[in-house]
């Protein structure tokens, strides 16, 4: 799957910015990629791109209309088809995260078809499924979890690999959804697998690797998310991480969409996500907590970080405002192999 | 969907009797249907019944070959298929549970057309996706869950639904797997969902009902199953059981097929099972414990009934040899709603 840039990044009619976290991960993570917007109204979330029409955007060079909403439930919303399909004519290329597919669209399949347009449903395809085997897997491995969706877990991966590639660490980035998939070019939407086989394409997602390697594993969804639970969970057997991070956004009250679930308190998502994980890997325990604090003042900010650090006892970092550094310290600290803190010389007396 | 009785149940070669629980179950509890075995050596798995080979079988009015089998992963074997293609030629219908669609295999789905078969995939087809809501429903549940695969928990839920209904107690047998679907003529095959939507196709399946209505839902999986778990999770927080039964076989040490997975104790399973029903039903509880005690002497039996009375205080049955009668009882005692127990006349002084 080589999906070709510059993106056009599409943005409908929608009018909550969380709905655009497609196109913001994209932006935030690879600018590069990124040289215009295409909205449907004035109205619709502004990311301070250029706005550009489908046939503005051609001429002007760009390759891929990519969708970058994720309204709940993943469909592709009939008053998108006309655009999508003026996009194709004007010859660009589609890339989708949506559940359903672009290609079961007639309108935008026949269009795909004339125009010689190629689509791309990252949410798909993901090759062979197996069941999981559960057997542990040599390499490193961390996970972000999260008190709800939509809190960072992504972001955190993201800063948290940044930063161990940056101090010279052999680390991988492992998409989970559409959005991760479109940042890292590659990777599993584990939340379009058939449920038998979540748990076993999570492991084929972080394979075995050298002792010193890590995989930064994207989490999805929530132990205490009354629709998702179980994906999450599956992604956590399947993964086996060594370490967790548990996201929150501690302006959250409830679960989103959901007003009669309230959050559980990150003690309880502790417990819950270390006890769930030591199935598959006994040692897993939480080492820090990632605050989305976007929109706060530095103080409230600093306020609410601090907070969780007394609540916790943990590390508390904002991916974006403060950086995975100290997290980071910790891994290579405390939870590199012994094999690699003190190689050989320890019991080898030949 | 009708499948046309009566069945020829295809066993394949294979030599596990655990692997052949679709074809074991519907002759368990649908005797009538099931008029032949085909197998494919002189060593497989024999359930009594006569064999067959599809000729001889057609010849004899039976009408579908059913593919009694459930192997690991769910797939069709490739040595199965000139049998399945024999059946199709001598006039039969094919029903399989298996991951694998039939119609996908390209010998099977010219035969079909060709002799006017009809293949009924019915681990497949459940209709349109919703993601789960988490809003309560009226109505009663019950939901079998397990320390593991294959202990029991279609048993038990099928021998619960029977005492209520011959105690003239509203009640459905609500099916989630291929051989329940096969025993009840209807159901969702929970684990061919695709994850997003599992605990929403969960929530479909035991819609709202009358007060003193009873679905009784066959569990998947288990908490603590290294592949399945999160199946089994989202099943739980669709169904909103009020009680759960948790399903055992005294005899198993450790996960199937996963040696280095030893077997929860049953304290561990109940309180995992209690915590997650919880998040969607708060008055969620553990009822009983239901013993595959199949094969046990009569006194091994007795003794693994009443120390499982001993660790866990609760009501232990076995579905099969000591029915399902001191749970019903206590499902209609304690968990009747109370608009139910004290119909309208306590308060009511008009």
């Amino acid at each position: 799957m080589h999906i070709r840039a510059p993106y056009l990044l599409f943005l409908g009619d929608i009018r909550n910015a969380l709905d655009a976290k497609t196109a913001s991960g994209i932006l935030d993570w690879r600018p590069e990629l990124c040289a215009g917007q295409y909205r449907l109204s004035r109205e619709a979330v502004d990311l301070g791109l250029r706005d550009y029409t489908p046939a503005e955007a051609a001429a002007a060079g760009m390759r891929t209309l990519v969708i970058g909403v994720a309204p709940f439930g993943g469909a592709i919303e009939p008053e998108w088809v006309d655009a999508i399909v003026a996009a194709i004519r004007a010859g660009l290329d589609v890339a989708s995260g949506m559940h359903a597919r672009l290609a079961d669209i007639p309108a935008i399949r026949d269009a795909a078809r004339e125009f010689d347009a190629r689509l791309f449903d990252v949410r798909h395809g993901s090759g062979p499924s197996a069941i999981a085997s559960g057997r542990k897997r040599t390499g490193r491995r961390l996970l972000t979890v999260g008190v709800d969706c939509a809190v960072g877990k992504k972001y955190a991966a993201l800063a948290i690999h940044r930063e161990l590639v940056r101090r010279g660490i052999n680390a991988d980035f492992r998409a989970t959804g559409q959005t991760g998939i479109l940042i890292a070019g590659g990777g599993t939407a584990i939340d379009a697998t058939v449920c038998d086989f979540t748990a076993g394409a999570a492991e084929a997602l972080s394979p075995d690797n050298t002792p010193g390697h890590w995989d930064v594993i994207e989490g999805q969804g929530s132990l205490f998310h009354p629709a998702y639970a179980g994906v999450s969970l599956a992604l956590l057997h399947g993964s086996q991480p060594d370490a967790l991070v548990l996201c929150h956004d501690p302006r959250r009250t409830h679960i989103d969409g959901y007003p009669d679930y309230p959050l559980p308190t990150l003690a309880a998502c502790i417990a819950a996500n270390e006890q769930a994980a030591r199935l598959t890997n006994r040692t897993a325990r939480c080492v820090a907590i990632a605050l989305n604090t976007r929109g706060m003042s530095e103080h409230e900010r600093a306020r609410a970080l601090a907070a969780t650090r007394a609540e916790t006892g943990l590390i508390a970092f904002d991916p974006i405002a403060t950086g995975a550094e100290a997290v980071v310290e910790l891994l290579l600290a405390n939870l590199n192999p012994p094999s690699q803190a003190c190689p050989q010389t320890q019991g080898d007396v030949a």
